[in-house]
């Protein structure tokens, strides 16, 4: 087939990191399974495809998770200014409870270890390949009409408890997945004035690093 | 716009990782501002945006960097044992010398710090970003009828030094870019017999970890 291009890049600018537009409207099985191959298509390091994805639709494991990503928002505002903590006390980070469906993916070093093509200087290509997945899913989901958003409010050990995950597998991203209301059209850290977006070209260099302001 | 989802899912799936299919053939400018335009609209940790594009064309600076990838291929070659040996022997890693451009993404972990919303707890967050914007980057690419591939047999200290990258600044990515005569259907490692992919099923567990062989 031919691709329409702007459909490619639409989905790719529409898509947000969604916290408070879930609905918790159940998410369409054939819909989830078509964002799960797509994750599951990205490219990976000596062709480990070394993710896991832990799909959670327990409340009572959504809840001891959002009690600790609580704490670690606690855990940050003390962290910050007066007139950062201000701003930071207005804004959501999460959307664990409201969303349908929870996927926490994982990264597993020991698969096709120890010959892992393409590791052998970079310790850290597998952690790569398994973000390459969740970029994947995220596009594939803002295309089938559904939000995501990454949660990283929590401390690993925490997580693997609360999931049963062994010591070797390392969680990468706690992402809240379903249909939304809307999806906003400027990142919320910047309606929040958090932070606003850096123009592009401030990012591109030629033929070697040129030190910008 | 309304998003045609075939598009999306068609490039997903036709994304490969290149190596030996590049012509050398021109980069349309335009093709590769909207390229770099989608890597840059990827989410980020705490709205960092904490990704640069070295973009390289220059031809010495492309040949001491394959110098270097050719010696760690040796390095690499040492480790494996003679079956391995003798299958890497056939598979070609890096189309530095014959894609048009190089493009080495780096990670900026000073941006927006010390109070990046999100990256409390996880150090890694930011690296997690430089990634997603890779991949965003590769299936722009990959729908303009660019190949993409990404080479990691190299030390981040020589590619640091080759394009003068601040130590504070870590190299994630050389990726080669160009227009492309094909893109094979099977990933190249699978062709080779080097490794073969794992069903999507044993990669999906229900609310907690589900050991699998």
């Amino acid at each position: 087939m031919s691709v329409q291009l702007d459909s490619v890049y639409e989905v790719i600018h529409r898509r947000r990191d969604v916290r408070g537009q879930f609905t918790g409207a159940p998410i369409d099985p054939d819909a989830l399974r078509r964002v799960l191959e797509a994750a599951h298509a990205a490219p990976s390091v000596g062709l480990t495809q070394p993710w896991d994805f832990v799909l959670i639709d327990d409340h009572g494991l959504r809840a001891r998770f959002h009690d600790h990503v609580e704490e670690e928002r606690a855990a940050f505002t003390a962290t910050l200014d007066a007139d950062q903590a201000a701003r930071f006390a207005s804004i959501k980070i999460d959307g664990v409870l409201e969303s349908s469906l929870s996927i926490v993916v994982t990264y597993d070093p020991a698969r096709g270890a120890p010959a892992v093509l393409g590791r052998n200087t970079i310790t850290d290509a597998g952690l790569y390949s398994t973000c390459l997945a969740i970029q994947n899913l995220w596009l594939a989901a803002t295309a089938e009409d559904l939000g995501v958003g990454w949660v990283s409010f929590y401390r690993e050990p925490v997580l693997r408890s609360i999931l049963g995950i062994p010591a070797g597998i390392r969680p990468v991203a706690w992402l809240c997945v379903g249909p939304v209301t809307h999806l906003e059209t400027t990142p919320d850290l910047e309606r929040h004035r958090w932070r606003t977006r850096r123009p592009l070209d401030l990012a591109i260099h030629r033929n070697g690093w040129a030190p910008q302001a």
